[in-house]
Parts: C-alpha cells; sequence; structure tokens
C-alpha cells in the first residue's frame, strides 16, 4: 500500500488546493458498488486536500416517484417536459431525497458533506430553455452565485448539488446536471470538470472500443459533430463540456463511469481515461 | 415609520448580535399569508443583526404525500410510526419540498437562506426513540454538531433545518421538530426558542383568554401538568422548552402562529405574547 | 408596529454595509426633541447595518462663547473671520462640547459612538480659504485621512466629526461643515450624502412649496445657479453637494432638518425628501 | 548615536508589545519645551513597539478660561467644586483644546494619536465623589471600557485621555486625572503607570534630594502616611498608584515632569527616576 | 491504484491534522533507497494533511568528517565526548549537511520543507548532561520553543529539525536525537511520535521474529529494563519514548528503518509495525 | 540617552515597516567587535520595526576548513571554483556553522532569528555561471522564493540567510553573497539593500579619502567602470547593487563593514555613509 500511495504523490500534489466538479450520473448512480466507489472517491479527494463539488442527476428515482404518483412522464429531445406538479416531484426527488442520501453517505465515510441545491442562497438563477414545444418549468442556468460553494470549500465541507433553481419569478426550475456542472465549474474558475456517463468515451466506431479519441481540441467540436461522430444524446454534453474551456476550465473530461474509481483513475493517472477536451482560452 | 422604527430600536439592541431559534409550523405554514408574514419576520430579524435560525416541521404535507402514493399514516401518541417507505415520503417532503421552498421564499425578500437538514455535515445524531410501540424510525437527538449552523450565522446566512438525521447505523430517522428545536436551541447557547403553536399559549382555562398565564418558572412545569393545566399534545412541548431553558436558553416562548408577526411581537415588546418559560440554570 | 418594520425591510436592505455620511447642523441642532430625533436616527441606522458617519456644525454655540468671552464675530461671505483665540474657540466648541456631547447622547441611547474631528491621527488636512478679505483660520478640505474612520466604522462605532483641522503648518483651521462632509463622503465612497438644512430644499418659488425640486442632475446646477433659483448661502452648499456626487457618491440630498426623523423618512422612503442631487461620474 | 541606540535596545525590548499609561501633568503641561519632550517621547515610545497610553489633565488651562468668563474656581481638598457651568468649561478645556492639541503635536510629529475622552463609547463611567462638601459633577471611575483603547492601540494609534466621563443618568463628570490615569491602566492590565508629579519623587526630607524613596512597597504605603512622610496632595496620588499596583500593575510609577524625557529615563534605565511602587497581587 | 488509497483513507482522516513526529536515523540514513522513501513517505504525509515533524541524527556523517580532520571521536556510554571542535564539526555535519541536504530531497519531491536547528529562534535551550565523565558539549533538553515549528507547519511547510541547541551561556550543544525527538513531540503536544531503529521493536527473544512485543503500557517499563528485555543502547530509546507516552503524546512507536516505508506502514494499518507504546497520562 | 533616542525617531519612522536587506561579510565578520556590532544593529532594527532580513557570506572561514582538510582553494576572478568536495564544505561551513552561530547570537543578544539557506523551501534556485572557465557548482540567482523570508518577517523573525541554492537538476551550488543579496533585496521588494565592504565606498582616487563618491546615479556606472573609478572585484558588487536599484529598490549603498555600527549610522542619519546607489525604475 505504501508504494502505491507513494505513486499517487505527484497527482495528489497536481491537484491540492484545485476545485474539481464532478458530475454524478447514469449508471454509477444505480449501482450500490458503483456510487459506494464513487463517494469513497469523492470523499478521499476531498480528504487529501482537493476542493471537490459534487452535481448530480437522478432521472430514474424521479421518473419511479412520478410512476408511483401515476404521473406519466413527457420528454423532447431528451428534455423532461416539466408542469408544476413534476417540478414538485424533481425537487423533492433531487433536492431531498438523492442529494441528502449522498451527502449522508458522505459523512459516514468520514467525509464532511453538505446537500445545497440551486434554491439556497440564490445560487442557481435559470431562464426558460427555448425550445419548439414548450417544455414548462425547464431552465437554462443565467447565474451561478459562487459564495455558498466557496464558503463550504473554504471551511472542508464538500458541496453536494441538486440542479434545482429559480428563475426571476420565483418559480423552481429543473435544470440539466450536465449543463448546470459545466456552468458551476466555470464560474467557479474549477481546474477540472468531471462528467460521468454510460459510456467509455467518444469514439470513431461505437462498436470499435480501439477507436476511442482520447483528447479533443475544442476548436475541433463543430467538425466532430458534423462528421457524425457525436451525436444524439452526446451532442449537448459534448458542448456544454466545450463551453467549459473556453470559459477557463483546465480539462474538461467525460470519463466512463461503469468502471469503479473512474474519477481517481482520470485524476490520479497520466494518461487519464474516457476523452479528455481542452484548448479553450486563447 | 420612522416614529415606530424609533421604538422598536432598543429591542433590536437586545437581541442583536444575540441567536434565536424558531420553531415554525402549524397553521402559520398552511395559510400562505401566515407563511409570508413568518418569513418577512425571520428575514428581518437576520437583517438587523439577530442570528436567526429556522426549524421546521410539515406533517400536513407528509400526509398529503403519503395520501397520494396511498400510504396510510399511523400514531401513536402524536408519533408518526415510521417504516423505511414512509421515512423516505417525510425525508422528501421534509428536506427537499418545504425546507427549500422556504429558503427561496426568504432569498427572494432579500434574505440570504440556506436549507440544511440533519444529515449534512452529521448535523443532527438520533436515537431510536423508546416507546410502548416500535415507532420504527422516529428518533430523538442525541448530538448536535452546531459547526455548519454557526458558519452560516457567521457568515450573514439564515439556517432553516428540516429535522431529519442519523442514527449510529446511518438510518434516516424522523425527529419530531419541537423537540428538535429545542435541543438545536440549547446546542447553541441561543438567547431565545420561539415555538410556534396553534393556541395562544398556556391558559388555566382553555375557554377563557384572560387565563393565559404569561410567564412560568421552569420550576412549576411538573406541578402545571399534575394539575392538568398542561395536557395531551402540549406535554412534550412544555417539557422540551423547559429542557431548553435548563440547559441555557434565557428565553423560551410558546407564541400563537395564527397571530401575523407574532415572533416580531414577541421580541418587540416588553410583554411579549404567549407564553414565556424562564428560571433555569442555578 | 411589526408592519411598520417589515415595510422598512427593503430599505434597510437597500443600504445594508453602505457608507452614509450625514451632515447634522441648522435647527435640528438647537431644538432638543429634533436633536433626540437626529440621535435616534443615526443610532438606528448604524444598528440596523447602515455605517452612518455623522458630521456636525455648531455656529450659534461657538457665537455664544465668543459672546461670554466678549470677542466679537465677524463673517464675510457666511463664512466666519477666525483669528487665533477665535479658533481656539472654535475648536473648544465643536471638539470638545457639542462633539462629546452628541457622543455621551448616542452612547446613553444604547449606540456606540466616538467623537472624533480634523485634528486627530491627521484625519482632516486644510489649506487656508483663498478669499478677497483675509479670513485667517479657515480652511478648505485638502486631504481626507479616511483610515481612523473607516476602522470605527468597520467595529460598530459611530464616528462623529467636528469639522477643525490642520494645515501644513499645524495651524488649526476651522472648516465648514457643509463642505467638510461633502469631500468626507467623496474620500468614504460613500452611498448617501444627506445635508440638514432648515428649508424643505430647493424650490423654484420659496413661498411656493409645491414648486419643491425634488430632483437635480448636477449638470443642471450651474443652469440653477444663473437662473436665480439657487442664491445666497444655498451656492456653497449645492456646489458641494453637486460635487460630492460628481466625486462617486450615489445619492446627494438636502433635507429639511426641521421635520422630525428626516434622515430616515429620506431613506426609508421610495420618494425621499427635499431635493436629490444626482448624476455624477460618467 | 548608533552606541546609544544599541545602549537602549535591552528596554526596548523590555516593553516591547506592552501597556505603559502615562499621566501627563504639572510644569510639563505648561512649559513648551517640557510638552514638546513629553510628546517626544510618547511618539517614540508609540513607534518602537510600546503601547503608550497618554491621560491628561489640565488644571490650570481651566481655570484661566473661567477667569476669562468671570467664573470664580472653588476647590474642596485639591478637588474642584464643578457646578454645571463649569464642567461645560471644564469639558471644553480638556476635550477639546487640550487633548486635541496634544494629538496634533503628535501627527506632527510623525505619531498616530486619536483624542478621546470619557464620554466616547461610554469609555469612562462615574460615580458622584462622596465628600463632607457637595463637590458636583466630580466623579470617581466606577468603570472603564477598555474596547476602544484597546482597539487604537492594537491599530498603532496612540490613545490620549481627557478625563471627563459620565454618570449613570448621564452627567458629565470631571474626574480627576491622577486617579483615571491609575483606573484605566489597571482596567487595561498595563505594565507601568507613570504619574508625571512635580516634584522628585517621595523624600523623607523634601528639603535633602539624597533623600528620596527611590522604591516603595505598596504594603509600606499606609504607614508612610502615618509617619508623615507623604503628605497633602501626595496622599491621594499615592493611594492610586498603590492601588494599580495591588490591582496588577506591574511598576507604577511617580516621576519629576520638570525633569526632560523623564518618561525615557524612567523606562530606559536600571534605576529609573523618581519613586517605584511596587508589590502587589499575591 | 483507486482502490488502495481508498483503503488508506480511514488512516488519512485518522491522522488529518495531527502532529507526528519521526525520528530519522539509522541504516534508513546510509541506504539511499532507504532514506528516498523515508523523504517520500514524509512529503506525503504532510500532502495529505498530516502535520510531520522530521528530527534527524547523524552519528556516522559527524564520525567521518571527524576521521578527515583527523579528530579521534570517544564515546561514553553511546553519547559522544564533544569537545569545542568537536562541537564545531557537529554542529556542521548536522545543520550544514544532513538537515539542507534532507530539506532539499523533499523540495525536489514536491514538499515544502526547512530545515532548523535548535539554535534557530532559541528552538532548544539545553543543559549540560551530568555524567561520571565530563562529555563536554552534551546537552539534555530543558526547553522547546514551539512557535517557530508551528509557524512552519501552520503554513503547510514540514520543519526538520537538527539536533543542537545551545545552554544558558550560549554554548552550543550536541543533544541526542532520540530524546530530542521525544522532547519535541511532548512540547508540540504531538500525537505520534515514530523512532526508525535497526531492529525490528522490542523482542523477549532477539533471536526469534516471532517474540516481537507489538505493544507496551508504559507502566510495565522498568519492569522489562529489570528482566533484561530491554538492554544497553535500547534502554534511553525505551525510556525517552515512555516519557514522551507520559507527556500526553498518545502514540510513541519504535520502528524497524530497514524496511521501506515503515512510517507508512506504521500509520496506515491498523497492527501497525515493531512496538508501540501506550498508556500515559492518568 | 533620551536625546539621542528622540533625534533617532524620524529615521525609525522612516523605514517602520520597509524591508532592508544587509549583505553582512568582510572584516566585519572576522572581527569580533565588529561582528557584535552589526548584529546589534540588525537586532535593533528589528525591534524598532524594520523588517531586516541578513545575507551573508563566509569565504575565509570556507578557506580555513578546506585547509584543515587539505583541500587546495581555487579562484578565477574571484569567484571560488567548487567541485563536489568543495560544494560541501562550503554548504557546512555556510548553513550550518556561520548561519546558525549568527541566529544564536542575535537570540542571545534578545531578537528572534531563524537561519535559512536557499535549499529550504526551494528559496534560491540557481543555475550555472557561465564563465571562460568550468567553475564548477557555482551558480548565479535564477529565482527567488520569497514565500520563507516573508512568512517569517511577518512574524517578527529575522531571517539569516546563507547563499547557497539548488539548481533545476537538484544540485547544490554555490551563490556569490553579494549578487544573492541584491537578488533577494529585488525580489522583496526591499526599500534597501546594504552591502558591507572594506572599503569607504566608491573613490576618485584610493588614496585620497576626500575623494568619496556620496552618490551615484545608476545610469553614470557603466561610464564609471569605463572611466576606471570602479575596478577589479568592486565592478561585480556596483554592477549588482544598480541592478537592484533598476528593479525597484530605492536605495543601494555601499558601506564601510569596518567602521562599527556602519549600518545604523548609515540609515540614521540624512547624509548617510559610504556610496549610496540610486536613480532606477522610471
Amino acid at each position: 500500500m505504501a508504494e502505491i500511495l507513494v505513486q499517487a504523490l505527484p497527482y495528489i500534489q497536481k491537484y491540492a488546493g484545485k476545485i474539481v466538479v464532478v458530475k454524478y450520473g447514469g449508471s454509477a448512480m444505480l449501482n450500490p458498488e458503483l456510487k459506494h466507489a464513487v463517494m469513497n472517491d469523492v470523499v478521499l479527494l476531498s480528504q487529501v486536500g482537493v476542493r471537490v463539488v459534487l452535481v448530480h442527476g437522478g432521472g430514474p428515482e424521479i421518473t419511479a416517484l412520478l410512476d408511483r404518483l401515476g404521473m406519466e412522464p413527457t420528454f423532447v429531445d431528451g428534455l423532461r417536459v416539466t408542469d408544476e406538479a413534476t417540478s414538485e416531484v424533481v425537487q423533492m426527488v433531487l433536492a431531498g431525497k438523492i442529494n441528502k442520501d449522498l451527502a449522508a453517505m458522505a459523512n459516514e465515510m468520514g467525509g464532511r458533506a453538505i446537500g445545497l441545491c440551486g434554491m439556497d442562497a440564490g445560487m442557481i438563477k435559470a431562464q426558460k430553455v427555448k425550445a419548439a414545444v414548450d417544455l414548462g418549468f425547464v431552465g437554462d442556468v443565467s447565474h451561478v452565485n459562487t459564495a455558498p460553494i466557496t464558503l463550504a470549500l473554504e471551511h472542508g465541507y464538500i458541496p453536494i448539488i441538486a440542479t434545482v433553481g429559480t428563475d426571476d419569478s420565483s418559480h423552481v426550475m429543473n435544470i440539466n446536471a450536465d449543463t448546470a456542472s459545466a456552468a458551476i465549474a466555470a464560474a467557479l474558475g474549477a481546474e477540472n470538470v468531471i462528467m460521468m456517463t454510460d459510456i467509455r468515451g467518444l469514439m470513431r466506431d461505437m462498436s470499435d472500443p480501439s477507436s476511442l479519441i482520447s483528447s479533443v481540441d475544442v476548436s475541433d467540436v463543430p467538425r466532430l459533430i458534423e462528421e457524425g461522430v457525436v451525436t444524439g444524446g452526446m451532442i449537448p454534453k459534448v458542448i456544454c463540456l466545450a463551453d467549459a474551456v473556453k470559459r477557463g476550465v483546465t480539462r474538461a473530461v467525460m470519463i466512463d463511469g461503469r468502471i469503479p474509481h473512474a474519477i481517481l483513475i482520470e485524476m490520479f493517472s497520466d494518461q487519464g481515461i474516457g476523452t479528455l477536451f481542452k484548448g479553450g482560452m486563447t
């Protein structure tokens, strides 16, 4: 163990004091072993001096509760149509159930986590998403008040963030966790944003693991979309990672959340895993 | 207005920098005008330098969601029997819905509120209530970690607290908000704990408003129970207010939440309202 | 009272943490009820988080002591001709009598006030006023050392300032309190400077109350002087208010000190009272 | 000069960071060269890291102004009978003239001095002196609020203090500067209190310089009074020095203010000058 | 690697913010691989939040330089007889060569180390060892000024300490590093003191590895010496470890410095290695 | 003494809080009285609020130890050719002997000194001097990490610095103390750098004391070299003083270390001593 720890030293030094935003979602939220590994990674990073912020989604649990309540979920282009009743369910599941369960799990592991959402201290201001179809209370991040996040980080707490916010009329808004994590990372001046997905990363040929693209300059993103390398639900994820880089985040990485401890593997190895987006401010 | 403000000055000075814990519940949570008045009071107190902590319940909303989910609530001696499914609903409604809605409302009024629950930073540790009947995941406060509350107060935030905590085995525990508010007040060394109820205060004769007992020495509480002045659901409320006083809180007050701005009236007048419990440490 | 307090909340929030300089003078210094109301306003503002600085004059009391000492006061264009003996009297009355009496009154009301003058910590440096007639030891502010004022404000004290300073040769200089308050406000980067006078504000027709000019853009001040709307002793007052605005003070207001609590009425209402000078830095 | 400075080093080190209260009065206030030397000493001490507090009297200047005003001073047992009109004159001369002049002189020498009196921030609370004859507004120190003094010292300012305070009914009280300086020294936990007088110190035989008593244990003071070594106006001075020692001041020294730089000579030599009172807390 | 790191988490949490004093000596100083491993361990501990202090000896290098200078080392009971010329060599080798080389090595690994000795800021005061034979400038620790060590730790530096100090007459004193490390640990209120030796720990039978005594209550130390389990050069080491425990250090451990990363193995495992001395304050 | 101290006041005020770097070397290191005077000056400056940094050489002591070890020193153009064995001796003598002896002497005088070298906290990074002949491990300063120096100064310690550093390959490098002191002064933004030499200063005619050049604008340095006023070993000294001025140091002074208390004389008089280099940033 000692040898391994010593090998980890340069990576610990590299990230010490830096802010890393992790978007937690997908299979890694459903599988208990993966969930345990993710929270272990987060608590460890916090303990060794990384300022880690955990942003989470929770689609399947929202759908499950809507189901139990006899409410039919509707999606348009991967975004949930959110009427007021649905919005209430989203808020309860994200900010009340998943968020606090994650905080409690981190605390049980010896971490010091606090569960917040965008409604706390006006942390996430959103405006209604403009779409062909009215999506209801679905918002894009218009402003992040970083003060409560920074206060928590400076005092050694791990902020765990549920992505519900409010608009200018104080409506509760449901916000996509991918875009929220990228916006939060950019607002915090984070070093890294790590997005957990259920794929290995960008691949030229989805059926060929060897075609993984390990690194992309953000200026090449439009071309990758044009060429059909990035398609469907991957497009908004890739765009918000690229945006984070353009707004100053050094490393924006799409990792495979199905691999245990993927976060540590990405951060504590030279080659990383998944696809790194880089380039950015010139 | 100026005259009134100047009359308020001595009371503002009296509480400046002091910690006041408000237990928010009952009718004042259901009536929108009362809710607005309560949050206005809380934001005002925070603005003029009082360190106010809001602890809330939410029974009716819990019952409503259980109802929609086809789950039958069971009560024993006024305490909700809480199996795992119920506990999940309690957590979602208290920590996810009511708590965050109150935070958002305070923020909309220009306050700076953060919604926390006992699962954040291990803030409230609980142990299973010992009762004749197994109440399930219902707990008594065994420890309050005041660090996150104090951090919030010191940076000008209003902590709004939902009373779900964890036991030593990391089970989520439902905690009565009356006892939690008293325990939090004692742990914080609060000056005041103010408990909102749906009665005018303790009365010798419930049908005679003039029989209101405006002040009680905590040493007289056992006698009042014995004499039947305090009965039924009032008994645990009175006991925990008395306990708060015994543990160092200067003023523990039971006020009538049905009166708009009852909190301000209690704090910003010489006579106060409701019933004051005092005495305490000797 | 609670309703009124809650209505005051937005104004309290508006000025919280901001610096407001009040020039105290005129009738409001002579009438005991008005004096009490002014000090009440100042202590209240300080208590609710406004950083209030009180700058005062004291002409009538100076004249009274000169009189008792058999010294004949001489004025040229509203400025007191100040020989060394007169300067000594000015200093004693302003810095020793009025200043300390006001501090004691504020402290008696529960405020925490400290009486300073421009001779403390080299706070106000002045240079001899250039005038057709030699005015003696009468100075214009050449520099304000804001350090002691800021230190006091940061620790919750109300600085009360008598406007005697020193020139480069360490002579004690008598400084007009109107110009001093404007200079202090500008040096502190104050939000507001409020000048108490014995008129309702600027009026197109002094005999017609309805002709009050409630708001003036500072660029219009020269025209108002030219048109004879501003005349005589009002001219220097208006010029120094306009200068304060040009140097970054957001609101410079001339109010009627004969109205009790005029300061609170100006700050805690949307329409204010008196005449507001605004515009400023472009 | 270098040799001298280096010889001073051990004394500078001895007092670095310590609080020294100097009671300034007598001939040293009247003679301009002595005054210059005193202020030079004070500014130097402050500059080399001693936390020096200057407390001053001003009897002759008070008498002079009373004289000019045609008011007859009355003394009983060395204490000025102070009616309201006299009290006003005392306040103006002490807090307005002498205090601010000393502050300005220190600032001119490159020091950073602030002139305060007991009316600032409720610094000195007094109660009417009990005497056979009614002395009017003459008080003994009942409480010293050290907060403003400590704040000034911590930020490198030299507090210069005029000994007028207020009683519980907010009357301005004239306080003897000797007793005030001893009370302030005790309240501050000062290392030294140095009282400037117009005698060499205690002497067994006033006509014999060689009879100077260089050191007295405070337990011997009653005997010295009984034996007539301490007589007349010296008695209250000696008693308050002894009291300061009993309340924890390490060195209470009576020095000869007629000697230029007597303060430095006392502090920066092994033998000191004048009479040292020591002993104290057991 | 991720799995290993996560396994290390509880140990990292256990020691986070705690002070650990490591006495570095013996074979681990001579073998370059071991030296590298020790410094790696120290830098890693510092990086993950342990406040580690490294105290070192250097006998063989001292002997080597004495040899080159033609000076004959003399030992009495394991303590070097130290005349003035020898003392100078000890100081140069310990404080000038080994100490600074270790600091440079730590810095090269990304640590932030500062090399100090007991002569810096009067850090170690010593008094001449009382022995049958005059040992010259050999001292026992009489006082540790922890201020510079604490300052370094609080700012993230690793203090590396060479054990030369001064006596009351400002003579340079050579101090045994074992006793110095124990004294420093006690003065700092350290959690752990870890002493690197060239044996596996205390053993009932030196030839039987299975006879290792893994844990000793300090009250048993006299008996172990009496029984001959602790003999010769081990006696002073064991006594100073026991003393550290008696003065409040929680764990005092004798480890085998010949094992790579013995420090991490001791701290990051439940069973530890070597012999633990515990018990202590009652 | 008091008179002298008061005369020193303006100079103490002038340098209070300012950083002054003293290069200590030459005769003043060899003569015990001069050494005592230098350390007295340094401790005094520190005590009266000057942030003094002492940088020292030690050539003669290095040569003496090389001699005892039978090693032949070699110099090229005044720079010591430094092979690995020599480098080790330099490090031991400078960082282990002289540095710590100076720290101990300052501490004995009541100062609070810490001995550091460029190997501590990566304080001085160097690169191999480029010369016609290979000088071995002799370096020029490439970077100064001011953090540990500033930390020490802010906490009232006197940093004493031995000029050994490391290059990018972690070799120990011997650095000329003149150039190091100038580089450290520039990196710290020092007010003064004072270089002790064994001459009176720059002189037009070395044999004529009256030809001392008391002040030189740095733009005139090339001309002075060209004209032969500055020659031989003086050239590098003068160049690095001029460089310090160009990089922002206000006063760079070459003083005669043979005069006792030359540092104080330079700083505490209007005319100073030696030759002042000024001009600098335009």
